[in-house]
């Protein structure tokens, strides 16, 4: 399998996907007073995961696919090629929105990722990256990440995990606060990791991410040098649910040694 | 003065202020290794309030202009034609975005707000109103909001905010992030004010903000019926700094009364 091939056939596929969701929005402006909105929002989520397992089963009969909606094949490995895909990562601000969401995509081959797929769908910005050849926004080669202080830091990170919660300890996230320049919450995961990539954040954070919502950020966020684990510091297993951090390398280690701690 | 042709002006002028904004960073990308980034964008800020208040001036020798860096007028009353300005809303976003911040301006006559602008630079969106003649999204008709249930509503707040801090009761916050089906953070209260109007929020909240920042949203705000107060429930004063709401007008009564209490 010719990765360039493959690479050329993906972006395709959801440059395709993409034109058919933005098609549906013109026509759930005439179904909107008809039914309910969220149904019609599940029915492009579904559609689309369909499209894209349709085509991949006919061009790539031995791939598989793990996909968020759940029409592909049942994952227990990674073994041969499987596509992780979400076809549209950020449902509420799909929902609320009508803007701000994203197909993510990654492409593993024996559990190493070879393609990532960040795509902007109303904005029409497609974030890439081949094993190795570096990461592209819309054909613009993407610069490697600089360090960044935590002080000038401005991190991806949602108010819920802010307040008193399950998962993290609250003194570590109030010192944070009281740390970095600022924060922002954008409601998708892709996108956020699709910012730290482009050095517009300087890192992100989530408590519980599926694999097909940061498969495709992750081996973007490789080409640029941004580090990818868990909360606990270990790699990511793209099997399960996973805590999640992205970040600059040094302030990597930073933010999970001396301020984000899982209870 | 005839509103039309000072809207249609004011809306020439924010276009030509764009353009030149957008032209800097072109410039910038040069600059950026001689001098300190920071510095750069103050000028560019200042540059471009400064080319505001020369073809106000020129044009309208009689209208006063209160802006964020100060190169207008001594405002201490809103009599006459005052042109309330924040030249880039969302600079810390303009520093390391380099997108997601706007031109806000208001123009008010003797304290009633005539026109409101948001423009949205790098995603060339303009969203304008004028007093009783309705909002507009680059020249579509916004329409008037929609009640909300506060269990499917998606807020605007800073997580810093919701941290203890020494404006808001802390519990109020908790219950609201416990309530709310999700929140956002966006760094720029112009941008956020216009995910408010345009029904893509259902509410934005923050704890300081200068007249520049909003004069132009509450035009606009006005027109479909969102409302806007401080934290107090009270009217704003558009010569200080103010806590800031804007809402759907049931979700803001509901807001202020169980969830949102100032110290």
């Amino acid at each position: 399998m010719n990765i360039h091939t493959l690479d050329k056939y993906a972006k395709s596929l959801i440059k395709e996907a993409a034109e058919r969701i933005r098609f549906s929005f013109s026509s759930e402006l005439i179904i909107d007073s008809k039914s309910e909105a969220n149904d019609l929002v599940t029915n492009i989520d579904k559609e689309t995961e369909q499209f894209f397992i349709q085509h991949i089963k006919e061009n790539f009969p031995d791939h598989r696919i793990f996909g968020e909606e759940g029409f592909g094949d049942d994952i227990q490995d990674l073994n041969g090629y499987v596509w992780l895909l979400d076809p549209i990562d950020g449902t509420m601000n799909f929902i609320h929105q009508k803007k701000n969401f994203a197909i993510s995509l990654g492409i593993y081959k024996d559990g190493v990722g070879l393609l990532g797929y960040i795509y902007n769908v109303m904005e029409d910005d497609l974030l890439s990256a081949a094993l190795d050849e570096g990461a592209f926004f819309n054909d613009v080669r993407v610069p490697k990440l600089v360090p960044s202080k935590i002080e000038q830091s401005v991190i991806g990170v949602n108010a819920s995990w802010v307040v008193p919660n399950k998962y993290l300890e609250h003194d570590g996230m109030i010192k944070l606060m009281q740390t970095v320049r600022g924060t922002r919450s954008y409601g998708s995961a892709a996108i956020e990791i699709s910012y730290v990539v482009m050095g517009k954040l300087d890192a992100y954070m989530s408590m519980r991410l599926s694999p097909w919502d940061i498969a495709g950020g992750m081996v973007i966020a490789k080409e640029v040098g941004a580090v990818v684990t868990n909360l606990s510091n270990e790699s990511i297993n793209l099997l399960e649910q996973n805590t999640f951090i992205i970040a600059k390398p040094i302030l990597h280690k930073e933010l999970l040694d001396n301020y984000i701690c899982l209870k």
